[in-house]
């Protein structure tokens, strides 16, 4: 058996498996792996973990395969941990490794040593392990690959021993990549005829269509049913300006139930059964509303508080489900009315400026955003349409957006991505604009500045209470941050100008960014505590 | 007994803790917390939580107490990762609260919901709880204060679901202190024969000196023994520039062996024995020296691979000692030769930056440095006399040092706080700049920018690699990113001018960062790899 290093047969698994972008922060327990670097893998420095781990999400998630990150013992890991949570919740498959001290060094807590390094990343990991021999150690990142891979996708973690990388090793042979489940087809047969007899269905699509490639379009228009999208989906789950769309259900029991009171059957298509953000009284759960529940996440699927889960991959579940249905005769729901755009108006408001934004946007346009309490006005004015083209966080973890979309940026050559985020969310992770600026990336950052914490605003009605600290952001001047990291930079604060502004930033060749000064006028996100 | 909310039993907790500055990061599941904030506790708000905690840990060990943090369920608990872990290293004694999802969304992962959340910050904190009850948060805020403030510090966390502010509770009665523990006296006395008897001993002092307020220096004058610091230690040890001072160790086996070779007995006072960042044969513990340990670290005394340890508070111990001892009469060791500072040159040598701003640093100022690769420049020529006039981290994990001494200056009203630190280091946590500015902070911020990770450069030498990757960090204007944040700047390149641009940023209203852009030649940190 032919006999290499440890590090060699860790850069041979990670060309077998397609892993040749490398996200990392290095440090000096990551060293033996990064000299001699070789010119057929691509190194892509974050400066700050949280970006580094962004990023490799956003690359993982845009490109459907699983990205490599290599992170610094302890304290890269730590700094990466908002963002691994996030790439937990966002189904993003990521191999994620970190140095750890020399094993001959373990015992007595060295400078830069990792304690019980593999448990630090849990619970948002589906696999960690420090192996217990370095001939384990490409063994185990074939092993995290195929497992962040698996469906529900999801970050791993192999902590790796400085001392490990000279080490002689085997390297693991190459494995196909493991299949989906499909649901069980009885279970299919089942819903097939629950479905012909359902007098008025609905449909809640989620996020795991986009990334599965799923074909909804077909199961939509052969049901006639309209669709909502589930709460806080981190990519797009139905073409917006389809006439089935009925618009994104909000996180909250209150308002699911409303949206779906009147139907006498709920297909829930790749999301949970839900997400909710505040509480209140579920009534659709109590009402005996017949709820199917299909999903590639097993585990969300016995999480459902109600419903019949139907666990496997909808990429052959939804066509095999479409084959069984017959052609629906009932009329087709209304299309849903959009609000027409706000006029222009100083100070900007956000709903003109959303729409402007999609009168300029260039075909083939991917969007990341990370503004939660302007997504009121961006699903009424910013509909989006094609497979694939918008992506933000499920978690509710701020600091995701911008590395999020250098990986989009990177994942799509030639593909123009904007960046549509908060002046709190851009300054979590306001370190991506280097590595942007850095690769040249046709990245569009649009900043939707209403100079605080806006959905705190928001939040503050919802919950009825006044004068919290911590809510308000003077003094960030986002043009001469961008400038410092190397990205040209502008201001738009009046609608004169305005699409002159957004034409500039939406073309630019390499990274710009847009600072759009906004009425600071208070979104409602959920029903207020003054209202009856 | 008379009830109250969940809420205000805590702020009474905070309030009989003296816990009444509050750094933070805030979100919808803290909103009920921060509401109606009252007007004797101060909330400092941190852009991202790496900064919130740097903070709090800059704050707690300036003002030798507890720092409170509230940041925001688990992705903000996971951005702050990498500096709890810095936190525990540092032994700061923190209360780390964060929000959680109401109890009765628990059960069906809600947005924002924290999954296992006292498992989360495992293993870099001292005690972590999500109380069984509302009632139960205000105790185990107060108990995380004790468990904190007891030696060895650290971080401790609670994590407290939204709904449980408003509550029915009792506040906790308030509890005076814990009291340290003392040396066994036994033990004592047999290190005071050893002492008396041995013909050349040698002290290697630690942080944890300066954390106790210990005297050292008596003992270390009747014994007429030399001193060194311990390897990474995260604030003054021993005055550098007094007779006995003999140097700084360096974390290598070898290097710690060779320094300490030729003595009899080798006294460790409050600092690991040893830390280590390099691997290495370390001669001094299979040598059979008499090694003799004080900490008040019980686990790092029973980690020590060798000699005597003896566990227990230095502020009681170090008196106690020295009473036992008789004065010795052996000549005292030559005093150490510090090198002459650099001449003035172009590009600016690092220790000639060091040494003037050595000349120039106003008296009472509290440095907080992180530049690992300027180490050995700065150990040259800017020693420090004063208890409490220098902090650093011991962990190893960048994005402390900015942040940290943000905190300093908020715990030190009208004392100036330098931050040394590295052009790669300050973009870790960039973002404390703005709540500098925000308070209008007397702090100098000194960027020693070699453009790249320096200490890559040189770890790559020790371990005699080439060519990694993620080294070089172009394109960086620290001057407009600092002025993005609300922060004067200036940039210095050229000897001419040095001292004036120094004293501007020692003098500033307010926040400065000066740019100092250096001499890019690798520094030697450790015995490097071509090395006979």
């Amino acid at each position: 058996m032919p006999t290499t290093t440890v590090r060699h047969a860790v850069l041979e698994v990670l060309r077998a498996t397609g892993m040749t972008t490398i996200f990392g922060n290095p440090g000096s327990t990551e060293l033996p792996f990064l000299g001699d670097w070789p010119n057929d893998l691509r190194y892509v420095l974050g400066l700050q973990e949280a970006s580094v781990v962004g990023m490799a999400d956003g690359y993982a998630r845009a490109s459907g395969h699983a990205a490599f990150c290599n992170l610094h013992s302890a304290a890269g890991v730590g700094h990466a941990l908002g963002n691994i949570f996030t790439a937990a919740r966002n189904n993003a498959p990521l191999v994620i490794t970190a140095g750890q001290q020399a094993r001959s060094l373990l015992a007595n807590q060295p400078f830069l040593g990792a304690s019980e390094a593999a448990n630090f990343p849990k619970p948002y990991v589906k696999y960690s392990v420090e192996p217990a021999r370095p001939e384990d150690v490409a063994p185990a990142v074939a092993q995290a690959f195929r497992v962040a891979m698996q469906r529900p996708r999801g970050p791993t973690f192999v902590s790796i021993p400085v001392d490990d990388w000279g080490m002689a090793a085997v390297a693991p042979a190459a494995r196909t990549p493991l299949g989906d489940m499909a649901p069980d087809p009885l279970l299919l047969m089942q819903l097939a005829a629950a479905l012909a007899a359902s007098a008025r269905p609905v449909i809640v699509a989620g996020p795991e269509i986009d990334e599965e490639g799923a074909e909804i379009l077909a199961l939509a228009e052969r049901l006639r049913a309209p669709v909502f999208t589930s709460p806080f989906a981190s990519r797009l789950c139905f073409p917006e300006s389809h006439p089935l769309f009925a618009g994104h259900l909000a996180a909250a029991p209150e308002a699911v139930s409303a949206a779906l009171a009147g139907f006498d059957l709920v297909l829930v298509l790749g999301a949970p059964v839900f997400t909710f953000h505040i509480v209140g009284e579920c009534a659709l759960f109590s009402g005996g509303v017949a709820l199917w529940h299909l999903t590639t996440d097993g585990e969300a699927a016995a999480r459902a508080p109600v419903g019949m889960g139907v666990p496997g991959s909808l990429r052959l579940g939804l066509p095999a489900l479409t084959a069984l249905l017959p052609e629906a005769s009932r009329a087709a729901p209304p299309p849903r009315i959009r609000p027409p755009a706000p006029p222009p108006a100083f100070p900007l408001p956000p709903g003109h400026v959303l729409a402007r934004l999609h009168a300029l946007l260039p075909p083939g346009t991917v969007v990341m955003e990370e503004a939660p309490s302007h997504r009121p006005a961006m699903h009424a004015h910013l509909p989006f349409e094609a497979w694939g083209s918008f992506f933000t966080m499920a978690s509710g973890g701020l600091g995701y957006g911008l590395p999020g979309a250098v990986g989009v940026a990177l994942a799509k050559p030639g593909t123009r991505v904007v960046c549509l985020i908060g002046d709190g969310s851009l300054m979590y992770s306001v370190q991506a604009l280097w590595t942007a600026a850095q690769h040249r990336l046709p990245l569009s950052v649009i900043v939707l500045n209403n100079a605080g914490y806006g959905a705190m605003r928001a939040f503050s009605r919802v919950m009825g209470t006044r004068g919290a600290p911590g809510i308000e952001l003077p003094g960030l001047d986002f043009s001469e941050i961008a400038r410092g990291h190397g990205v040209p930079a502008a201001r738009a604060e009046r609608p004169e100008g305005l699409d002159e502004a957004l034409r500039w930033v939406l073309t630019s060749d390499g990274p710009a960014l847009l600072d759009v000064a906004l009425d600071q006028g208070v979104a409602k996100l959920y029903r207020e505590k003054d209202e009856a």
